[in-house]
C-alpha cells in the first residue's frame, strides 16, 4: 500500500490561503493540488483538467450517486455542483503523491467522513484583523465583507474539527507553518514499520 | 495550563544527532534543552547547570526515591547516576518554553510512561551506511565500532513507539525535519480552544 498522504486545507476568505498554498507547493516536490469537478461554464483563460474537471450535470449526478459515492465530497453553489473526485485523490496516492484539497470546512468535514486526511486550518490572527484585511483589498462591497466575516466567525467555530491550526499573522510564518506540517507528517507515517523505507536494510 | 510542549529525541551513536540539534536550536527560538543531573564528577571544561547539574550520589538517590520520583527517568553507567530533572522540566513548561531532552530509547520508554511527550527518533539510511560513518570519523577502536552497532540495531527495533522518525540521508533534510516537527507541533497543540491563542478575539 502506498505510503502518501492526503491533506485538507480549509480558511475563511481573506486568510491568505491561495497565496500561502502556492508558495508551498513551489518548494516541496511530491505533493499535488487536487482539481475538482464541476458543473459551471469555463471563464476566459480557465483550462479543463488544470483549473476544473468541467463536465456535463448529467455526468456529475451519475458520479455523486453511484456506490461508494465517485465524490469525496460536494456543494452546489449557485446551480452550480463543486466536488472532489475520489478516483482522482486515490490515483494520486496510489502513485504514491501526497495531495492536497483546497476546501471550505463543510467539504472538509465530507471528506473527513469519506476518508482519513490530515486537516489543517488557516485563520486570521483575528477577525478585527480580517476585516482590515478585507478591506483594504478594496474589491468589495461593503455587504461581500459583512458576508465574509459572517462565513468566517461561522467556520473559525470548526477549527477543533482539525488537526493543525496555522494562524496568518506574518506570512512568512505561515508558510513555514505549512510548509512545516507537511514534512512533519511525512516523518510522522513513515514511523510505522510498513512506512519506513529502510526496514529491509535493518 | 501552559501550551509548551515537551521533546524527547533519541538517536544511535553516529546518527548526527548532537550536530542536528545544535543547528535547529539556533533557529527556533522558545525551545530550550533540558539539562542532565549528574553524579560523576565534571570534566575540563563542563560547567555546573550548563553542561550537567553534577550532585552527590546522597542527593541524587534521595531525588529518585521522592514521590513522585525527581526524575522523569535515570539509568546508571559505569557506576555513575544520570537522570532527566522532573522540577527543571515543569518549570520550563510552566514558563511556556518548550523542551527538549536528548536520552536514549530505554530513557524515552521511561519519559513516556511518566508524561505526554512527543518522541522522535533519528535514524541512520542503513545500518551499513552508520557503519561506514562510524569508521570514518576514525576515533574508535573494532570493539568499539561493533558496541555502537549492536545498540544501533537494539534501539531501531523500538522506533514504533516514537511519533516521528526522521531519517538522516542528508544532513540539510534531516535539520529541516526536525525544525518541522517542532513547528508542525506547535500548529497542532494551538488548535485545542484553550490553546488557541486568539480565541478571545472570535
Amino acid at each position: 500500500m502506498s505510503d502518501a498522504i492526503l491533506f485538507v486545507l480549509s480558511a475563511p476568505s481573506g486568510c491568505g490561503k491561495t497565496t500561502i498554498l502556492r508558495k508551498v507547493m513551489a518548494g516541496l516536490p511530491g505533493l499535488v493540488f487536487s482539481v475538482s469537478h464541476t458543473t459551471r461554464q469555463p471563464r476566459p483563460g480557465e483550462e479543463n483538467g488544470r483549473d476544473y474537471h468541467f463536465v456535463g450535470r448529467e455526468e456529475f449526478l451519475s458520479m455523486r450517486e453511484a456506490t461508494p459515492s465517485g465524490f469525496l465530497e460536494w456543494a452546489e453553489v449557485h446551480n452550480n455542483l463543486y466536488g472532489t473526485g475520489r478516483a482522482e485523490v486515490e490515483r494520486q496516492l496510489r502513485a504514491g503523491r501526497d495531495i492536497i484539497l483546497d476546501i471550505d470546512v463543510q467539504g472538509a468535514l465530507q471528506v473527513q467522513e469519506a476518508a482519513a486526511p490530515v486537516m489543517i486550518f488557516i485563520a486570521p490572527p483575528s477577525l478585527a484583523e480580517l476585516e482590515t484585511r478585507l478591506r483594504r483589498r478594496g474589491t468589495e462591497g461593503e455587504e461581500t465583507i459583512r458576508l465574509r466575516l459572517d462565513n468566517a466567525r461561522q467556520e473559525l467555530r470548526f477549527t477543533d474539527r482539525y488537526d493543525y491550526l496555522i494562524i496568518n499573522d506574518r506570512l512568512e510564518e505561515a508558510v513555514d507553518g505549512l510548509r512545516s506540517i507537511i514534512i512533519a507528517e511525512r516523518c510522522r507515517r513513515r514511523r510505522s514499520p510498513a512506512g519506513l523505507p529502510v526496514s529491509a536494510a535493518f
